[in-house]
Protein backbone atom coordinates (compact mmCIF):
# COMPACT_ATOMS: atom_id res chain seq x y z
CA UNK A 1 0.00 0.00 0.00
CA UNK A 2 1.21 2.91 -1.11
CA UNK A 3 0.81 6.72 0.89
CA UNK A 4 -0.64 9.50 -1.33
CA UNK A 5 2.86 11.04 -0.64
CA UNK A 6 4.95 8.26 -1.74
CA UNK A 7 2.60 7.87 -4.92
CA UNK A 8 3.15 11.33 -5.85
CA UNK A 9 7.29 11.25 -5.34
CA UNK A 10 6.96 7.57 -7.36
CA UNK A 11 4.95 9.09 -10.21
CA UNK A 12 7.05 11.81 -10.41
CA UNK A 13 10.05 9.51 -10.50
CA UNK A 14 8.15 7.74 -13.30
CA UNK A 15 7.19 10.95 -15.25
CA UNK A 16 10.90 11.70 -15.34
CA UNK A 17 12.13 8.51 -16.28
CA UNK A 18 9.55 8.33 -19.30
CA UNK A 19 10.42 11.70 -20.53
CA UNK A 20 13.85 11.22 -20.11
CA UNK A 21 13.59 7.66 -22.09
CA UNK A 22 10.76 9.06 -24.18
CA UNK A 23 12.85 11.71 -26.52
CA UNK A 24 16.60 9.87 -26.39
CA UNK A 25 15.19 6.21 -26.81
CA UNK A 26 13.32 6.91 -29.72
CA UNK A 27 15.44 8.95 -32.92
CA UNK A 28 14.02 11.86 -33.25
CA UNK A 29 16.42 15.06 -34.54
CA UNK A 30 16.99 16.68 -31.23
CA UNK A 31 19.95 18.82 -32.46
CA UNK A 32 21.29 20.59 -35.49
CA UNK A 33 19.99 18.98 -38.73
CA UNK A 34 22.56 18.54 -41.09
CA UNK A 35 21.25 20.18 -44.19
CA UNK A 36 20.63 18.81 -47.35
CA UNK A 37 22.48 20.06 -49.74
CA UNK A 38 21.21 20.78 -53.13
CA UNK A 39 23.98 21.71 -56.21
CA UNK A 40 22.51 24.46 -58.24
CA UNK A 41 24.66 24.37 -61.19
CA UNK A 42 24.81 27.55 -62.88
CA UNK A 43 26.96 27.65 -66.40
CA UNK A 44 29.59 30.77 -67.14
CA UNK A 45 30.16 30.62 -70.80
CA UNK A 46 33.57 31.24 -71.67
CA UNK A 47 34.18 31.61 -75.17
CA UNK A 48 36.26 29.25 -76.89
CA UNK A 49 39.91 29.85 -77.86
CA UNK A 50 40.33 29.50 -81.56
CA UNK A 51 42.76 26.28 -82.04
CA UNK A 52 45.84 26.50 -83.38
CA UNK A 53 46.25 26.83 -86.86
CA UNK A 54 46.80 25.16 -89.62
CA UNK A 55 43.40 24.39 -89.78
CA UNK A 56 41.40 22.07 -92.06
CA UNK A 57 40.77 22.56 -95.87
CA UNK A 58 38.32 21.77 -98.25
CA UNK A 59 39.06 22.00 -102.01
CA UNK A 60 37.69 25.35 -103.14
CA UNK A 61 36.08 26.61 -106.59
CA UNK A 62 39.21 28.97 -107.75
CA UNK A 63 36.89 30.87 -109.69
CA UNK A 64 33.86 31.19 -107.32
CA UNK A 65 37.04 32.26 -104.51
CA UNK A 66 38.10 34.74 -107.87
CA UNK A 67 34.86 36.57 -108.32
CA UNK A 68 34.51 36.63 -104.15
CA UNK A 69 38.25 38.10 -104.31
CA UNK A 70 37.34 40.65 -106.44
CA UNK A 71 34.50 41.79 -104.72
CA UNK A 72 36.45 41.59 -101.57
CA UNK A 73 38.72 44.41 -103.45
CA UNK A 74 35.89 46.46 -104.29
CA UNK A 75 34.84 46.45 -100.85
CA UNK A 76 31.03 45.47 -101.90
CA UNK A 77 29.29 42.27 -103.62
CA UNK A 78 28.00 42.36 -107.56
CA UNK A 79 24.66 43.42 -105.75
CA UNK A 80 25.99 46.80 -103.49
CA UNK A 81 26.02 44.75 -100.48
CA UNK A 82 29.65 46.25 -98.39
CA UNK A 83 31.92 43.73 -97.39
CA UNK A 84 33.75 44.23 -93.72
CA UNK A 85 37.05 45.71 -95.62
CA UNK A 86 37.94 46.43 -99.06
CA UNK A 87 40.96 46.24 -100.93
CA UNK A 88 43.62 43.85 -102.58
CA UNK A 89 44.95 42.18 -99.32
CA UNK A 90 41.71 42.16 -97.63
CA UNK A 91 40.34 40.40 -100.72
CA UNK A 92 42.41 37.86 -101.24
CA UNK A 93 42.36 36.88 -97.63
CA UNK A 94 38.65 37.39 -97.02
CA UNK A 95 37.79 35.37 -100.47
CA UNK A 96 39.88 32.61 -98.79
CA UNK A 97 38.81 32.75 -95.38
CA UNK A 98 35.63 33.62 -96.45
CA UNK A 99 35.31 30.17 -99.07
CA UNK A 100 36.69 28.03 -95.96
CA UNK A 101 33.86 29.54 -93.53
CA UNK A 102 31.05 28.50 -96.44
CA UNK A 103 33.27 25.30 -96.62
CA UNK A 104 34.58 23.87 -93.58
CA UNK A 105 32.95 26.17 -90.85
CA UNK A 106 34.48 26.06 -87.48
CA UNK A 107 37.15 27.86 -86.71
CA UNK A 108 36.88 30.00 -90.13
CA UNK A 109 33.21 31.21 -89.08
CA UNK A 110 34.42 32.31 -85.47
CA UNK A 111 37.49 33.91 -86.95
CA UNK A 112 36.17 35.84 -89.69
CA UNK A 113 35.36 38.54 -88.45
CA UNK A 114 38.67 39.27 -87.84
CA UNK A 115 39.47 39.10 -91.93
CA UNK A 116 38.44 43.04 -92.09
CA UNK A 117 42.19 43.64 -90.97
CA UNK A 118 43.59 42.73 -94.21
CA UNK A 119 42.63 46.12 -95.55
CA UNK A 120 45.76 47.17 -93.89
CA UNK A 121 47.65 45.66 -96.90
CA UNK A 122 46.08 47.71 -99.18
CA UNK A 123 48.74 49.47 -101.88
CA UNK A 124 51.59 47.52 -100.45
CA UNK A 125 50.48 47.97 -96.96
CA UNK A 126 48.89 51.60 -96.38
CA UNK A 127 49.97 52.89 -99.68
CA UNK A 128 53.75 52.57 -99.48
CA UNK A 129 53.25 50.24 -102.27
CA UNK A 130 55.91 47.73 -100.36
CA UNK A 131 54.91 44.45 -101.48
CA UNK A 132 51.71 43.95 -103.20
CA UNK A 133 49.26 43.47 -101.12
CA UNK A 134 47.25 40.94 -102.89
CA UNK A 135 50.10 38.28 -102.24
CA UNK A 136 50.37 39.80 -98.57
CA UNK A 137 46.89 38.74 -98.03
CA UNK A 138 46.95 35.27 -99.96
CA UNK A 139 50.01 34.33 -98.00
CA UNK A 140 48.46 35.35 -94.41
CA UNK A 141 45.29 32.52 -95.31
CA UNK A 142 47.76 30.00 -96.50
CA UNK A 143 49.61 30.25 -93.59
CA UNK A 144 46.36 29.71 -91.32
CA UNK A 145 45.08 26.66 -93.48
CA UNK A 146 48.81 24.84 -94.60
CA UNK A 147 51.62 23.30 -92.35
CA UNK A 148 54.68 25.53 -92.99
CA UNK A 149 56.68 23.02 -95.49
CA UNK A 150 53.82 22.87 -97.99
CA UNK A 151 52.89 26.77 -97.54
CA UNK A 152 56.42 27.63 -98.04
CA UNK A 153 56.39 26.19 -101.72
CA UNK A 154 53.13 27.42 -102.42
CA UNK A 155 54.34 31.25 -101.66
CA UNK A 156 57.53 30.59 -103.85
CA UNK A 157 54.91 29.41 -106.41
CA UNK A 158 52.53 32.09 -106.05
CA UNK A 159 55.25 35.02 -106.03
CA UNK A 160 57.37 33.83 -109.00
CA UNK A 161 54.09 33.17 -111.14
CA UNK A 162 53.32 37.10 -109.69
CA UNK A 163 56.49 38.27 -111.22
CA UNK A 164 56.67 36.71 -115.07
CA UNK A 165 52.92 35.60 -115.87
CA UNK A 166 50.97 38.35 -117.92
CA UNK A 167 48.05 39.62 -115.79
CA UNK A 168 45.41 40.45 -115.10
CA UNK A 169 43.31 37.27 -116.78
CA UNK A 170 39.91 37.71 -114.56
CA UNK A 171 37.03 38.67 -116.20
CA UNK A 172 34.54 40.26 -113.71
CA UNK A 173 30.93 39.45 -115.07
CA UNK A 174 30.31 42.82 -114.73
CA UNK A 175 33.17 45.63 -114.20
CA UNK A 176 32.97 47.76 -111.35
CA UNK A 177 35.35 51.02 -111.88
CA UNK A 178 36.11 50.52 -115.70
CA UNK A 179 35.52 48.80 -118.32
CA UNK A 180 37.83 48.12 -121.17
CA UNK A 181 37.83 46.08 -123.68
CA UNK A 182 40.57 44.01 -124.33
CA UNK A 183 41.49 45.07 -121.00
CA UNK A 184 45.36 45.96 -120.87
CA UNK A 185 47.70 43.71 -119.03
CA UNK A 186 51.43 43.18 -118.22
CA UNK A 187 54.16 41.92 -116.47
CA UNK A 188 55.17 42.94 -113.26
CA UNK A 189 58.71 41.19 -112.55
CA UNK A 190 58.25 42.20 -109.22
CA UNK A 191 56.54 41.19 -105.70
CA UNK A 192 56.45 45.03 -105.07
CA UNK A 193 53.27 46.96 -105.47
CA UNK A 194 55.15 49.71 -106.71
CA UNK A 195 57.10 48.32 -109.64
CA UNK A 196 54.11 46.17 -110.47
CA UNK A 197 52.01 49.11 -110.71
CA UNK A 198 54.19 51.39 -112.29
CA UNK A 199 54.55 48.40 -115.41
CA UNK A 200 51.10 48.40 -116.10
CA UNK A 201 51.00 51.52 -116.33
CA UNK A 202 53.56 52.05 -118.70
CA UNK A 203 51.69 49.64 -120.50
CA UNK A 204 48.48 50.69 -120.27
CA UNK A 205 48.98 54.55 -120.74
CA UNK A 206 46.46 54.95 -117.45
CA UNK A 207 47.74 56.72 -114.40
CA UNK A 208 48.13 55.38 -111.58
CA UNK A 209 45.56 56.66 -109.60
CA UNK A 210 42.61 56.04 -112.16
CA UNK A 211 39.57 54.17 -111.93
CA UNK A 212 41.51 51.92 -114.72
CA UNK A 213 44.38 51.65 -112.55
CA UNK A 214 42.42 50.45 -109.96
CA UNK A 215 39.93 48.22 -111.77
CA UNK A 216 43.55 46.44 -112.90
CA UNK A 217 44.41 45.83 -109.13
CA UNK A 218 41.06 44.46 -108.23
CA UNK A 219 41.30 41.92 -111.39
CA UNK A 220 44.79 40.99 -110.38
CA UNK A 221 43.44 40.20 -106.91
CA UNK A 222 41.38 37.44 -108.10
CA UNK A 223 43.97 36.45 -110.32
CA UNK A 224 45.94 35.73 -106.81
CA UNK A 225 43.35 34.66 -105.52
CA UNK A 226 42.21 32.05 -107.69
CA UNK A 227 46.16 30.94 -108.52
CA UNK A 228 46.47 30.26 -104.37
CA UNK A 229 43.19 28.00 -104.68
CA UNK A 230 44.92 26.31 -107.08
CA UNK A 231 47.90 25.54 -105.60
CA UNK A 232 46.44 24.79 -102.58
CA UNK A 233 44.01 22.48 -104.24
CA UNK A 234 47.03 20.67 -105.87
CA UNK A 235 48.97 20.27 -102.30
CA UNK A 236 45.79 18.89 -100.35
CA UNK A 237 45.17 16.49 -103.71
CA UNK A 238 49.24 15.33 -103.49
CA UNK A 239 49.58 16.71 -107.41
CA UNK A 240 51.68 19.70 -106.67
CA UNK A 241 54.25 19.92 -108.63
CA UNK A 242 56.21 23.40 -109.16
CA UNK A 243 56.20 25.32 -112.04
CA UNK A 244 57.51 28.74 -111.52
CA UNK A 245 61.01 28.42 -110.67
CA UNK A 246 63.24 31.92 -110.40
CA UNK A 247 64.20 33.22 -113.76
CA UNK A 248 68.25 31.97 -114.57
CA UNK A 249 70.07 35.66 -114.22
CA UNK A 250 68.46 35.66 -110.52
CA UNK A 251 69.77 32.37 -109.93
CA UNK A 252 72.96 33.53 -111.41
CA UNK A 253 72.86 36.67 -108.90
CA UNK A 254 72.05 34.41 -106.13
CA UNK A 255 74.40 31.95 -106.24
CA UNK A 256 77.35 34.69 -105.42
CA UNK A 257 75.09 36.83 -103.00
CA UNK A 258 73.02 35.38 -101.30
CA UNK A 259 72.91 32.50 -98.43
CA UNK A 260 76.66 30.04 -98.72
CA UNK A 261 77.77 31.66 -101.34
CA UNK A 262 81.24 33.47 -101.72
CA UNK A 263 79.96 37.47 -100.68
CA UNK A 264 76.56 36.29 -99.27
CA UNK A 265 75.86 40.13 -98.89
CA UNK A 266 72.20 40.04 -99.04
CA UNK A 267 69.05 38.38 -98.75
CA UNK A 268 65.70 37.63 -101.29
CA UNK A 269 63.83 35.61 -104.34
CA UNK A 270 62.94 38.88 -105.83
CA UNK A 271 63.98 39.06 -109.38
CA UNK A 272 67.31 41.04 -109.13
CA UNK A 273 67.29 42.81 -112.41
CA UNK A 274 64.17 44.33 -111.55
CA UNK A 275 66.28 47.11 -109.86
CA UNK A 276 69.34 46.60 -110.67
CA UNK A 277 69.39 47.14 -114.10
CA UNK A 278 68.96 50.31 -116.35
CA UNK A 279 65.75 48.47 -117.71
CA UNK A 280 64.60 47.72 -114.25
CA UNK A 281 64.98 50.78 -112.69
CA UNK A 282 65.65 54.32 -114.11
CA UNK A 283 67.66 56.80 -112.02
CA UNK A 284 66.56 60.41 -112.49
CA UNK A 285 70.08 61.53 -114.17
CA UNK A 286 69.00 58.86 -116.93
CA UNK A 287 66.23 60.77 -117.81
CA UNK A 288 66.51 63.81 -120.41
CA UNK A 289 65.82 66.80 -119.08
CA UNK A 290 64.61 65.81 -115.94
CA UNK A 291 64.39 68.52 -113.11
CA UNK A 292 67.49 67.99 -110.64
CA UNK A 293 65.89 66.80 -106.79
CA UNK B 1 -5.23 5.31 -0.26
CA UNK B 2 -4.12 3.56 -3.95
CA UNK B 3 -4.40 -0.26 -4.37
CA UNK B 4 -1.11 -1.85 -5.77
CA UNK B 5 -3.05 -2.20 -9.08
CA UNK B 6 -4.69 1.24 -9.43
CA UNK B 7 -1.34 2.72 -8.87
CA UNK B 8 -0.28 0.83 -12.32
CA UNK B 9 -3.00 1.84 -13.93
CA UNK B 10 -2.74 5.42 -12.74
CA UNK B 11 1.19 5.47 -13.55
CA UNK B 12 0.98 4.06 -16.75
CA UNK B 13 -1.82 6.54 -17.86
CA UNK B 14 0.78 9.28 -16.71
CA UNK B 15 3.74 7.85 -18.57
CA UNK B 16 1.27 7.79 -21.76
CA UNK B 17 0.43 11.40 -20.96
CA UNK B 18 4.09 12.31 -20.41
CA UNK B 19 4.95 10.89 -23.22
CA UNK B 20 2.86 12.34 -25.52
CA UNK B 21 3.52 15.45 -24.11
CA UNK B 22 7.32 15.58 -24.32
CA UNK B 23 7.56 15.04 -27.74
CA UNK B 24 5.18 17.28 -28.99
CA UNK B 25 4.35 20.40 -26.80
CA UNK B 26 8.23 21.52 -27.04
CA UNK B 27 9.13 23.24 -30.23
CA UNK B 28 11.94 20.15 -31.39
CA UNK B 29 12.31 20.84 -34.88
CA UNK B 30 10.73 17.50 -36.86
CA UNK B 31 10.14 18.56 -40.23
CA UNK B 32 13.12 18.84 -43.25
CA UNK B 33 15.41 21.39 -42.76
CA UNK B 34 15.57 24.30 -45.17
CA UNK B 35 18.26 22.86 -47.61
CA UNK B 36 21.60 24.29 -48.33
CA UNK B 37 22.18 25.31 -51.99
CA UNK B 38 25.71 25.37 -52.82
CA UNK B 39 26.38 27.26 -56.27
CA UNK B 40 28.65 25.35 -58.33
CA UNK B 41 29.85 26.79 -61.47
CA UNK B 42 30.13 24.76 -64.29
CA UNK B 43 31.99 26.61 -67.42
CA UNK B 44 30.82 25.82 -70.18
CA UNK B 45 32.48 26.45 -73.38
CA UNK B 46 30.67 27.95 -76.28
CA UNK B 47 31.75 28.77 -79.69
CA UNK B 48 31.30 32.37 -79.99
CA UNK B 49 32.27 34.50 -83.48
CA UNK B 50 35.11 37.00 -82.80
CA UNK B 51 34.08 40.39 -82.53
CA UNK B 52 35.41 42.44 -85.38
CA UNK B 53 38.18 44.92 -84.67
CA UNK B 54 39.15 47.24 -83.79
CA UNK B 55 39.17 45.90 -80.53
CA UNK B 56 39.93 47.30 -76.99
CA UNK B 57 43.21 49.09 -76.10
CA UNK B 58 45.15 49.49 -72.78
CA UNK B 59 48.49 51.61 -72.51
CA UNK B 60 51.20 48.95 -72.93
CA UNK B 61 54.73 48.87 -71.73
CA UNK B 62 56.80 49.74 -74.56
CA UNK B 63 60.35 48.08 -73.10
CA UNK B 64 58.45 44.72 -71.71
CA UNK B 65 56.53 44.89 -75.49
CA UNK B 66 60.07 44.95 -76.81
CA UNK B 67 61.26 42.23 -74.60
CA UNK B 68 58.83 39.92 -75.79
CA UNK B 69 59.05 40.94 -79.50
CA UNK B 70 62.92 39.85 -78.94
CA UNK B 71 62.15 36.65 -77.34
CA UNK B 72 59.56 36.04 -80.78
CA UNK B 73 61.87 36.57 -83.17
CA UNK B 74 64.00 33.43 -81.48
CA UNK B 75 60.72 31.67 -81.09
CA UNK B 76 61.47 30.84 -77.10
CA UNK B 77 61.71 32.74 -74.04
CA UNK B 78 64.79 33.70 -72.24
CA UNK B 79 64.20 30.49 -70.12
CA UNK B 80 64.36 28.77 -73.12
CA UNK B 81 60.70 28.41 -73.00
CA UNK B 82 59.30 27.51 -77.23
CA UNK B 83 56.95 30.09 -78.55
CA UNK B 84 54.18 29.43 -80.98
CA UNK B 85 56.53 31.06 -83.52
CA UNK B 86 59.68 33.10 -84.64
CA UNK B 87 61.21 35.53 -86.65
CA UNK B 88 60.28 39.28 -87.02
CA UNK B 89 56.73 39.24 -88.33
CA UNK B 90 56.11 36.97 -85.90
CA UNK B 91 58.00 38.70 -82.87
CA UNK B 92 56.07 42.04 -83.70
CA UNK B 93 52.97 40.74 -83.74
CA UNK B 94 53.11 38.19 -80.63
CA UNK B 95 54.58 40.82 -78.85
CA UNK B 96 51.46 43.27 -78.81
CA UNK B 97 48.54 40.73 -79.36
CA UNK B 98 49.99 38.79 -76.50
CA UNK B 99 50.70 41.75 -73.98
CA UNK B 100 47.35 42.63 -75.24
CA UNK B 101 45.63 39.32 -73.97
CA UNK B 102 47.35 39.96 -70.64
CA UNK B 103 46.40 43.43 -70.23
CA UNK B 104 42.72 43.53 -72.02
CA UNK B 105 41.80 39.93 -72.11
CA UNK B 106 38.87 38.88 -74.14
CA UNK B 107 38.95 39.16 -77.16
CA UNK B 108 42.87 38.77 -77.88
CA UNK B 109 43.01 35.45 -75.56
CA UNK B 110 40.58 33.66 -77.70
CA UNK B 111 42.66 34.91 -80.64
CA UNK B 112 45.94 34.74 -79.48
CA UNK B 113 46.40 30.84 -80.96
CA UNK B 114 45.99 32.83 -84.79
CA UNK B 115 48.99 34.78 -83.75
CA UNK B 116 51.25 31.49 -84.87
CA UNK B 117 50.51 32.68 -89.02
CA UNK B 118 52.76 35.72 -88.58
CA UNK B 119 55.43 33.58 -88.95
CA UNK B 120 55.05 33.35 -92.49
CA UNK B 121 56.85 37.01 -92.29
CA UNK B 122 59.82 36.02 -91.86
CA UNK B 123 62.79 37.40 -93.66
CA UNK B 124 60.49 39.84 -96.11
CA UNK B 125 57.71 36.88 -96.31
CA UNK B 126 59.22 33.72 -96.88
CA UNK B 127 62.45 34.88 -97.33
CA UNK B 128 61.38 37.03 -100.35
CA UNK B 129 63.27 39.89 -98.61
CA UNK B 130 60.45 42.33 -99.71
CA UNK B 131 58.59 44.54 -96.76
CA UNK B 132 60.46 43.76 -93.84
CA UNK B 133 58.06 41.53 -90.95
CA UNK B 134 58.76 43.45 -88.47
CA UNK B 135 56.87 46.13 -90.13
CA UNK B 136 54.26 44.00 -91.68
CA UNK B 137 53.35 42.11 -87.94
CA UNK B 138 53.29 45.26 -86.37
CA UNK B 139 50.86 46.58 -88.59
CA UNK B 140 48.64 44.22 -88.65
CA UNK B 141 48.42 44.36 -85.08
CA UNK B 142 48.30 47.57 -85.19
CA UNK B 143 44.85 47.38 -87.49
CA UNK B 144 43.48 45.15 -84.75
CA UNK B 145 43.69 47.72 -82.41
CA UNK B 146 43.00 50.99 -83.65
CA UNK B 147 40.37 52.33 -85.70
CA UNK B 148 41.33 52.80 -89.64
CA UNK B 149 42.04 56.78 -89.67
CA UNK B 150 44.58 56.48 -86.09
CA UNK B 151 46.03 53.21 -88.06
CA UNK B 152 47.77 55.17 -90.54
CA UNK B 153 49.28 57.93 -89.20
CA UNK B 154 50.95 55.16 -86.59
CA UNK B 155 52.13 52.93 -89.67
CA UNK B 156 53.43 56.03 -91.91
CA UNK B 157 55.22 57.32 -88.39
CA UNK B 158 56.14 53.80 -87.52
CA UNK B 159 57.71 53.21 -91.40
CA UNK B 160 59.40 56.54 -91.93
CA UNK B 161 61.17 55.99 -87.96
CA UNK B 162 62.47 52.70 -89.38
CA UNK B 163 63.67 54.09 -92.64
CA UNK B 164 65.13 56.57 -91.36
CA UNK B 165 66.71 55.68 -87.79
CA UNK B 166 69.88 54.52 -87.11
CA UNK B 167 69.25 50.92 -85.50
CA UNK B 168 68.82 48.34 -83.55
CA UNK B 169 68.96 50.42 -80.39
CA UNK B 170 67.36 47.16 -78.27
CA UNK B 171 69.96 45.55 -75.87
CA UNK B 172 68.75 41.93 -74.48
CA UNK B 173 69.36 41.03 -71.13
CA UNK B 174 71.14 38.53 -72.67
CA UNK B 175 71.66 37.80 -76.18
CA UNK B 176 70.53 34.51 -78.22
CA UNK B 177 72.13 34.98 -81.03
CA UNK B 178 75.42 36.95 -81.04
CA UNK B 179 76.94 38.99 -78.79
CA UNK B 180 78.86 42.13 -79.70
CA UNK B 181 79.64 45.21 -77.78
CA UNK B 182 78.92 47.57 -79.60
CA UNK B 183 76.33 46.22 -81.68
CA UNK B 184 76.60 47.10 -85.06
CA UNK B 185 73.77 49.63 -86.28
CA UNK B 186 72.74 50.94 -89.77
CA UNK B 187 70.16 52.97 -91.26
CA UNK B 188 68.06 51.22 -93.55
CA UNK B 189 66.71 53.84 -96.29
CA UNK B 190 63.91 51.33 -96.97
CA UNK B 191 61.12 49.23 -95.67
CA UNK B 192 62.05 46.34 -97.95
CA UNK B 193 63.86 43.38 -96.16
CA UNK B 194 66.46 42.94 -98.86
CA UNK B 195 68.21 46.80 -98.66
CA UNK B 196 67.35 47.08 -94.68
CA UNK B 197 69.63 43.77 -94.41
CA UNK B 198 72.51 44.24 -97.09
CA UNK B 199 72.92 47.83 -95.72
CA UNK B 200 73.68 46.68 -92.08
CA UNK B 201 75.61 43.66 -93.46
CA UNK B 202 77.70 46.52 -95.59
CA UNK B 203 78.14 48.90 -92.39
CA UNK B 204 79.42 45.93 -90.27
CA UNK B 205 80.76 43.08 -92.30
CA UNK B 206 78.53 40.41 -91.39
CA UNK B 207 77.01 37.98 -93.96
CA UNK B 208 73.36 38.28 -94.32
CA UNK B 209 72.38 34.57 -93.13
CA UNK B 210 75.06 34.72 -90.29
CA UNK B 211 74.15 34.79 -86.06
CA UNK B 212 74.94 38.11 -85.81
CA UNK B 213 72.54 39.30 -88.60
CA UNK B 214 69.68 37.73 -87.16
CA UNK B 215 70.59 38.52 -83.90
CA UNK B 216 70.11 42.33 -85.68
CA UNK B 217 66.95 41.15 -86.85
CA UNK B 218 65.59 40.47 -83.38
CA UNK B 219 66.62 43.22 -81.66
CA UNK B 220 65.23 45.41 -84.82
CA UNK B 221 62.52 43.35 -83.91
CA UNK B 222 61.93 44.39 -80.58
CA UNK B 223 62.56 48.16 -81.64
CA UNK B 224 59.89 48.46 -83.87
CA UNK B 225 57.18 46.52 -81.70
CA UNK B 226 58.49 48.82 -78.41
CA UNK B 227 58.12 52.02 -81.39
CA UNK B 228 54.72 50.91 -82.33
CA UNK B 229 53.60 50.37 -78.95
CA UNK B 230 55.07 54.27 -78.20
CA UNK B 231 52.60 55.28 -80.81
CA UNK B 232 49.84 53.43 -79.91
CA UNK B 233 49.99 54.79 -76.16
CA UNK B 234 50.51 58.53 -77.55
CA UNK B 235 47.51 57.95 -79.88
CA UNK B 236 45.46 56.36 -76.85
CA UNK B 237 46.22 59.49 -75.34
CA UNK B 238 45.64 62.40 -77.50
CA UNK B 239 49.55 63.12 -77.46
CA UNK B 240 50.73 61.50 -80.91
CA UNK B 241 52.72 64.14 -82.67
CA UNK B 242 54.08 63.46 -86.41
CA UNK B 243 58.01 63.85 -86.00
CA UNK B 244 58.83 61.42 -89.24
CA UNK B 245 57.63 63.08 -92.29
CA UNK B 246 58.88 61.97 -95.16
CA UNK B 247 62.20 63.65 -96.62
CA UNK B 248 62.73 66.23 -99.02
CA UNK B 249 63.72 64.74 -102.06
CA UNK B 250 61.17 61.91 -101.78
CA UNK B 251 58.27 64.44 -101.62
CA UNK B 252 60.12 66.35 -104.43
CA UNK B 253 59.43 62.94 -105.98
CA UNK B 254 56.35 62.57 -105.18
CA UNK B 255 55.08 65.89 -106.29
CA UNK B 256 55.26 64.55 -110.02
CA UNK B 257 55.29 61.35 -109.69
CA UNK B 258 52.10 60.06 -107.89
CA UNK B 259 48.87 60.81 -106.78
CA UNK B 260 47.67 64.29 -108.44
CA UNK B 261 51.13 64.92 -110.13
CA UNK B 262 51.25 65.71 -113.73
CA UNK B 263 52.84 62.27 -114.40
CA UNK B 264 51.01 60.43 -111.72
CA UNK B 265 53.04 56.96 -112.96
CA UNK B 266 53.58 55.68 -109.61
CA UNK B 267 52.27 55.08 -105.97
CA UNK B 268 54.14 54.68 -102.84
CA UNK B 269 56.09 56.16 -99.72
CA UNK B 270 59.34 54.56 -99.88
CA UNK B 271 62.09 56.46 -99.63
CA UNK B 272 63.17 57.21 -104.11
CA UNK B 273 66.67 57.59 -104.10
CA UNK B 274 66.96 54.42 -102.25
CA UNK B 275 66.48 52.30 -105.47
CA UNK B 276 66.33 55.25 -108.51
CA UNK B 277 70.31 56.49 -107.43
CA UNK B 278 73.23 54.65 -108.05
CA UNK B 279 74.08 55.02 -103.99
CA UNK B 280 71.05 53.57 -103.86
CA UNK B 281 71.24 50.54 -105.59
CA UNK B 282 74.26 49.47 -107.73
CA UNK B 283 74.22 47.85 -111.10
CA UNK B 284 76.43 45.42 -112.19
CA UNK B 285 77.57 46.96 -115.31
CA UNK B 286 79.58 49.65 -112.34
CA UNK B 287 81.33 47.23 -110.61
CA UNK B 288 84.24 46.96 -111.55
CA UNK B 289 85.35 43.06 -112.65
CA UNK B 290 81.52 42.33 -112.30
CA UNK B 291 80.93 39.33 -114.33
CA UNK B 292 78.13 39.22 -116.80
CA UNK B 293 74.86 36.89 -116.19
Amino acid sequence: MMTRRGFLGFAGAVIATALGMACTQEERPVTTPTPEVVEKVVEKEVVKPLPAPPWEYKKLNPDKVAELAYQGYMGKTFDGEKLPGKACCFGAFYAIVKSLADEVGSPYTEFLPVASIATVGEGGLVGWASLCGALNGAAWAIWLITPEEEAKKIIDELYAWYMYEELPKYKPPKAMKAELEPFPTSVANSVLCHASVTNWCKASGYKAFSAERSERCGRLTADVAKKAVELLNAVHEGTFVPAYPLDEKTKSCKGCHTKGSALENTRGKMACWSCHTKEGALRIEEVEGHPKI
